[in-house]
């Protein structure tokens, strides 16, 4: 089980033979597929793999081939991947602390198929336990006047640590579109509420208000417009009529908490394909 | 167990001594409380109290006794029933008919405390199989042009039959103003989504383009404005990319007939209070 | 998606090429693959394959010369079916109705890739409502003198209508190992308790002893050793302190009905394997 | 809501008039009522209250007037507290950190009714993280030439720091008759099944060997009896064929974390009675 493997994310127009060309790839190369999963959108006539391998040669040369096979040869959308790849990360947060530290915490026990490489802050609130974390700390105010400068001074840090992913963990500012495209990298969201159910500012006073028996959450990709990117995972918590608001944030922290980590640790796991404004999970 | 019950559904405006003077009242006439639960809501400063006690007295003697003392003592809002009650039922379905049988057969279990009186449909297609269950059908057309007729109509059925609550098991017409006024009972709901999500036509499609992974089903009271009435029960189950249209539609079938089928119990069990368009749900 | 399509259920040694090969075989002949999932259990080193095509080819002849390959020449274990397969299906049951109906009404309403073909009770309660369902009712007693006797008629019904899967609807007896092995075909069970906690007679009794807060239910594939056998899929459900033991039936209920319907079609749309009296459930 | 209530817990025999008394008892004093949840278990004829109310006079006077009303005049076994009472919790952990980083991270964030004075451990691992926290770290090792010795330092410890709860993170020792009987307080344990499943060691290597499709996490408080003792809070999550023990191991981490926090909480916010090895939680 310990052998790097390479990982292949691939999704194009649906054609015969790819199941048995991208595996004959492999086989003739004498290779072994360790997992694979195909999706077939029938709609869409789009077609979706994941494909795991363990290479018979050397790994870095091997996925490279393979990138150019599945390319150029299949015309398919790849991304290739090994197992040992450890992206950099760059979390964005403000003051709440429930995601920060458990995203933290799950990096450092060995959970996530990464590395966390910075924290990004527009408040100091978090600075001293980022310290005791041993992680880097940057504080970029932001406000209405000064955020574009920010905005690119956070993206000269996350590019200085080269981060393949931001994670916002309850980040309490709207990224910019120019901050999107420069960001050169995902952005994963998490709204703390079942979207679309309540999009927008204070969920859980609006669930509060309608009556909702249930409560949720969903960790999403950031697109341009706010709570309407590629949802990647949702879950929901029971509540009833005895809870008030404070009750409805607490029960909502242990959701947000557990949907965001799931989210990161399928995207770092590369199990996550996006198209039509939607995702395919291979979990 | 077995001793017939009173039980007293109350709320009104907080004041200090209420669970006092109820139970007091119910302990001097030597009475017993087997479950009692009160709730108070701090902001809209309004008392909700489920009560359960065995009489001492002639239990119809002791109950109007009560509802006196409630509503012109306390001036609380109350309703008195009692556990032997079998309030009528009348059951609206429309062809779908997942739902249907799952009523009728909780009803013929003993696992609610109330009668089916009649179906009604717009359609025929359910009328054998009514008919196999042993109950009265009546086949109501609905067009546009004979709405209001067929409303009357319906309301006469609801009314000879002395129905105290009608359900909707995914009855596919909205019912107007005017019936919900005249009928004088409460009606439920079963809405295929996790309200308020995908409020109005075809949920499982618009939960399928929005990409969501968790679909839902919400049980409501019907009100004049369509999906927006007092949630009772809610649920969700896990969907992913494999599950198509047809899929959403399976799966959420059994959650329709669960959820739908928990608040028709809840609600014949004398266990929901609504206000300010919500539900205290004593469960 | 109506083309009717091959599904093949693959297992055994791992061995380098599966893949490769397989999906060679079917894309040779002109077919398209349009669902493929591969599982390896790194410790028994044993592969697990469910893979789904449209012929190219008239279906019998390629599904038949599939098998010879898949068991000839790469020496796996293969069941292989077609999608428009309508397998004939038992239903045994005693008294208790409400995994009856579920089941009945779920064939019924197109849910199920099977056709129920008769059912078996050791009670006649079930008589009436099964002709009115319009299906074959086999009245056969069983008493400690009879067993053997009733067991040997059951076979011969089972055998007459063709049954090539057996369910257990809460059917209150144990079937002997003469009779599994006499049946030919699978049995699946459904126990109402979190297997492996609370195995044997009144589950719920034992659960509301030890006060556990949720209960459940398990379905099975029925082995000599009672409630033993490979589990097929589990769920739970919440209780609490004021739930008694009805309430804990009348909750077990629903979960019963969904775990035994999830069972049957997981099997009868060949998403089962079975191996070291586990499951691999592709779903 | 700001003002200080008091909470008490009773249970004893049921009697005519207890929810009387004890509302008119609060009554009568001029106190107010916010919160009141009866239950009575007619098997066993035991009545279980739990009440809340903001006193009219001085709140300690009023508690200690009304425990000895309880204790006194109704024959009742009281426990009462107050919503300002923070009790000192001690946090006994080994080398798992998974619980240790949530509980304290919970109690930081203000969502536990109580304080952590300090933790001890059978090892020196987390010393550093606790002193980050700014907590007091006691490394009192075990082995089973000095278990006695080291228990009594352990106990040497927690009364110093005046706990009134004991919480086991994943503490990999068992706990001594003497033990519990000497600490004087209620210990909580986190077991990593869901009991009575899988009791003893490697629950999780266990749930694979057998081959469930949920594997849970119980909180209970520790007795004599390893795995034992009274249930306070069960919860389950879903695995599959694709999970290997790693995977469960990962999985069942976020459910033990959030089984043994509410434990903790509803704890600590008195809402856990516990008679015939049983709990009552008024949730």
């Amino acid at each position: 089980m310990n052998s790097p493997s390479i990982i292949a994310l691939l999704y194009g127009p649906d054609q015969p033979g790819l199941v048995s060309r991208v595996s004959s790839w492999i086989f003739l190369r004498g290779s072994n597929i360790v997992h694979a999963d195909q999706h077939g959108d029938p709609e869409a006539k789009i077609f979706f793999q994941r494909i795991e391998w363990i290479p018979s040669g050397q790994i870095d040369e091997e996925a490279a081939s393979f990138e150019k096979f599945a390319t150029v040869e299949l015309g398919m959308n790849a991304k290739v991947a090994q197992s040992t790849d450890r992206p950099k990360v760059a979390l964005f947060v403000s003051k709440i602390d429930h995601c920060f530290h458990d995203t933290i915490l799950r990096f450092r026990s060995g959970e996530m198929s990464g590395e966390l490489a910075c924290i990004v802050s527009n408040h100091s609130d978090l600075q001293v336990d980022t310290e005791h974390y041993g992680l880097p700390f940057y504080h970029i105010p932001v406000s209405k006047a000064t955020k574009a400068e920010s905005e690119a001074e956070q993206l000269r840090v996350v590019h200085k640590h080269g981060a393949e992913l931001i994670v916002m963990a309850r980040y309490m500012q709207v990224l910019s579109d120019g901050f999107l495209d420069k960001a050169g990298c995902p952005v994963i969201n998490i709204h703390h509420s079942f979207l679309p159910a309540f999009a927008g500012g204070k969920p859980y006073h609006q669930a509060h208000t309608r009556g909702v028996k249930l409560i949720g959450a969903t960790a999403h990709f950031a697109t341009a417009d706010l709570d309407e990117g590629p949802i990647i995972h949702q879950d929901v918590t029971r509540i009833n009529h005895r809870n008030a608001i404070p009750d409805l944030i607490r029960k909502g922290r242990d959701l947000e908490k557990s949907v965001f980590a799931q989210a990161i640790r399928l995207h770092l796991d590369n199990r996550i394909l996006v198209y039509n404004n939607k995702t395919v999970v291979f979990d």
